[in-house]
């Protein structure tokens, strides 16, 4: 049976997982850049040591193989690469170490496989320079417009994507992502391993959980008009007043969360206000809302009650009202034959397990719609605490999480059907 | 029986009212400044036409007196003389003017009243410059600490108040504010007239209403502090949503208005959250309330409520908070006496009117806690807009309330008591 090494799983990501250091704290390992590429090749020369056939498609996600005995669709498994701003070590790094380390001990421990195995590292996960986030994995499923490299442009310097590609050089083609598209037939699953970003393990003392869906996301702006006036000046019953509308909007928000009957989340993070005075009655309110469901029919009840809420609103205080949508993804749903062997896996393993949701997305989301995909997350350390340089996850719990994704990998490399 | 004369009034409120024209619109006659000097000598030019005995006293307001023929306190009338940064040429001047035609046209026509009349232009009463507001009538009425001038600081300019006075010349004291002061046994009455600032006399066809109260003012900042978590990260149940709270409470704000028996104003004009990220829940959010309410009882009452339902939200969602008044004003009522005699005065001059209570805040409000006083509220036309440079009333509404605070004089200053 194969076993992999845990020191160095924990040594080797300290060390990628350092390049990218931002001088005002922690990690900024930005997609493209010049840290970004001295972690691609210290990734690509860890991975060709290990016998990995290596290649970077035209828009830097990286690939390593493990062939297998015959030539079926590969398995997939990894996370992504980059960070978001004075970022940790473990958000996306922990996946493509894990996959690393999982494709490194069975290639050096003389397992051939049945069906290939393949570790990616997605490229520019984090919406840290481009606005969107996903990239990676959005180019390869073909999810992103011809021109999105021309037109996306670096928030900070100004410069577009497709120059931040050409300038990173290694072969990338900006404008060409159909070069990277994998389609349906061209692997067999996909499965993800990432930290948790959230303090539940930690508070229920367990290092790692199945996921079984990742909830889908409605982010929206509600734009609210009404007519300004004086606070002292105009009686109640004669106002137009976009700021008290907003209120209960965001109590709605919460109130639909609350009340769903599922684990909804419903967040209203601010409400912006126009004039913005004390003493006036504001003419504008906008309200951002953030929901995530699991459930397919719930994600989008939820959106169509408060949008029937929003429209009595401001029927009964004569209001206008826009909307503007901002996400719009839809819940994806771990395969449950992968929930169910990732389970077993951890059970053999006798490591102390639950079944979660991600309200996080993830690079699985876009992948699962292509592919049976399972995910696993391990415990976030340190108050649950991420995308921060405390972001922590223990060696143990490193090790714990690649066993089981080992385990899994083991198992599905030989199954010629899930 | 002594008639004002129409158009003197009108041509004399148009031109004072153009000095201080402000080059990006309207007139930003504010207190002591070259303008407002200006301003100042026509007035006492016009006052002492009239025959009136006239001074400014050591902090800039000025007294005209037109003698009685016993030496009893004087009745006293007027309103404020500066404006609002590129505002109008009515708010606070049609009640000078208004004071000012009617001890004209008394003089002229040689009425020699049984006690002394008086008319005052208070100084600097909107919060132009200098935070506050009120301040002429304050000054007087000994409401002011004594270090005042020096402390408070001209928010453009960087110029202390007591600079801008000694700048001013004509004599000001800032260091001696007491000079100026009134004491109860002073004056018989005050009465002043204002235009509404609103849109409900316009509506409903009333050139002028009869004011009973002026509603008191409770203005004031609830800080809410929570716990910041991402909008997916955090179950419902385990947040400390600082904004929830904010948005509750702003509810609950226009709920106690609505429902508080009488015609109370609940306004919140904004909510200001932190991060005031879409997809962070609030760690904090403050929260601005202005109530105004006429009955005493209630004025208290409504803070307290709401205090009660800030309490239990916090409670409920883990969070702690603060509150910082700015404003804490009590009502002030109308002498009842002199609201039904304005009433009379208004009936023999054939002038629909109605009662109303004044929300917005005026120099009488101050002068209510020493004399028996009076308001005379004048329809603003141009949808009843103010405080800036649309605002208007017409030369009739001007010439019928100015009749209708003649008439009240004539009768007050041959009264032994009210």
């Amino acid at each position: 049976m194969v076993e992999i090494n845990k020191e160095r799983l924990w040594e080797r990501l300290q060390y990628v997982g350092g390049i990218g250091a931002d001088p005002r704290g922690g990690i900024s390992r930005f997609a493209w850049t010049p840290a970004y590429k001295e972690a691609c090749e210290v990734l690509m020369g860890w991975m060709r040591e290990a016998g990995l056939t290596v290649r970077m498609d035209t828009v830097g996600n990286i690939y390593g193989r493990l062939e297998g005995q015959e030539n079926l669709p590969p398995l997939l498994t990894g996370s992504h690469f980059d960070t978001v701003p004075m970022g940790g070590k473990f958000d996306g790094l922990a996946g493509v170490m894990a996959a690393l380390e999982v494709l490194t001990a069975m290639a050096e421990q003389g397992e051939k496989p049945k069906r290939p195995v393949e570790m990616i590292a997605f490229v520019n996960e984090e919406a840290s320079q481009f606005l969107g986030g996903h990239f990676g994995s959005k180019a390869i499923c073909g999810m992103l417009p011809e021109d999105y490299a021309l037109t996306s442009v670096d928030r900070a310097t100004g410069i577009t994507m497709k120059q931040a590609m050409l300038d990173f050089g290694m072969g990338l083609e900006p404008d060409h992502f159909e070069k990277s598209y994998i389609r349906e037939r061209d692997y067999f699953a996909f499965i993800e391993l990432h930290i948790e970003q959230g303090c539940y393990l930690l508070h229920e003392n367990l290092p790692m959980a199945v996921v079984t869906d990742i909830a889908g996301i409605k982010q929206f702006y509600i734009t609210l008009n009404g007519v300004s006036a004086h606070a002292g000046g105009m009686a109640m019953e004669d106002r137009h007043d976009a700021m008290a509308a907003a209120a209960a909007i965001a109590c709605e928000v919460e109130r639909l969360a609350l009340e769903s009957g599922s684990t909804t989340r419903g967040t209203v993070g601010y409400i912006q206000a126009r004039p913005a005075e004390h003493n006036i009655v504001a003419n504008q309110a906008i309200v951002p809302v953030d929901f995530r469901e699991k459930e397919d029919g719930l994600w989008q009840k939820l959106y169509d009650d408060l949008m029937e809420f929003v429209e009595k609103q401001c029927q009964a205080r004569g209001l206008t009202y826009s909307v503007k949508s901002t996400i719009d993804t839809s819940p994806v749903h771990c395969d449950k034959r992968l929930v169910e062997l990732i389970h077993q896996c951890t059970e053999q393993e006798k490591i102390p397990h639950k079944y979660m949701v991600s309200y996080p997305a993830h690079d699985a989301m876009q992948m699962g719609r292509l592919y049976p995909m399972g995910m696993i997350f391990l415990r976030s350390s340190n108050e649950g605490v991420s995308h921060c340089p405390d972001e922590y996850t223990t060696p143990e719990d490193m090790a714990d999480g690649t066993r089981v994704l080992l385990r899994t990998i083991e198992h599905l490399s030989k199954q010629d059907k899930l």
